[in-house]
């Protein structure tokens, strides 16, 4: 029972109340409910892993975009989180694979660039892999810190570096938007 | 009475019916009230104006931007309407001067280039006196129409022609832009 609250107090926001609480109750469970929660759990780790290139979350490695021969491997989409490579995907002409930093930079909840999982990508970069490295972290406090890190850890090797525009989204009057958006519109425009 | 009726018609959505609603309702008004109405309709037309060089509302002529000697007068930001320029104004980095449209091309609506109030900036173009038109009417079907036949009119002149960035507004998360806002903002990129 002990082992079990020590194990359980290693979920994030999981207290020594909450896994008392969460260790009772599987006291009293059925032997089938605790069975089908050990099960998944362990079922979780057995088929989804980290693909050993770009972190995406993935059933086989490397990933079904890192494996692809009709995309282009030298061309890389950085993003926070697996779920933004959704994002991406759903814009359906991005032809290029991605990078999955799993979060930003936030010296406030102490994450360093230590905690960020770019180190693949730079060797990738090091090792001449890599012609363009896109950075398509938000345009958020933490996205930006996030982006403009990443271009000073690259920045001496040949590989080209771009961020995804900010600006006005499709199909919103200008009117509505923000004045850090419309400065960075207006800033950003580009030649027709 | 029947010529008030017809006046009224003239205004924007009002029918036979809602124009004589309104003249009765005068009729039955204190004389007070339809002096005041008479005089506010004649004042607005005497203090207020359009600028005759940029279309901007304005109660002098020419107005406040076109008249200014720290704008700089050759960097001309074409607006669909008056109050865009607020929204341009708001970031507080822009120091170039403004062309209103009133409007946008909307050939469902029957707006086609010659109802645009584009003639003065297409002039001034002509006789170079503009180094740079930025088309920051929104990113909207009418909005992109009418930039997309802005810059075709003043193409074969020596103008510089730019279009505001589309993109993934400043402080969002990528994960709530739409897939042509996404793809726009991938398009876009600009290299750091």
């Amino acid at each position: 029972m002990a082992r079990l609250i020590e194990e359980l107090k290693k979920l994030p926001g999981v207290g020594t109340k909450s896994a008392q609480r969460y260790a009772f109750h599987l006291l009293r469970a059925s032997d089938e409910d605790a069975a089908a929660l050990a099960d998944a759990v362990r079922g979780l780790k057995a088929s989804l892993r980290l693909c050993s290139l770009c972190n995406n979350v993935t059933d086989v490695d490397p990933c079904a975009y890192c494996a692809s021969p009709s995309r282009n491997q030298r061309l890389v989409c950085v993003v926070e989180e697996p779920t933004n490579i959704e994002a991406v995907e759903r814009t359906q002409t991005y032809q290029g694979v991605y990078h999955v930093l799993h979060g930003t930079l936030s010296p406030l909840h102490g994450v360093g660039p230590d905690q960020l999982r770019a180190g693949t990508l730079i060797g990738r970069v090091e090792r001449g892999e890599v012609d363009e490295v896109i950075l398509a972290t938000s345009p958020t406090l933490e996205g930006e810190a996030t982006a403009s890190w990443l271009a000073t850890a690259l920045r001496n090797f040949s590989v080209k570096i771009t961020r995804i525009a900010t600006g006005v989204p499709a199909g919103s009057d200008i009117e509505y938007a923000d004045e850090v958006t419309m400065a960075r519109a207006i800033e950003g425009r580009r030649e027709v």
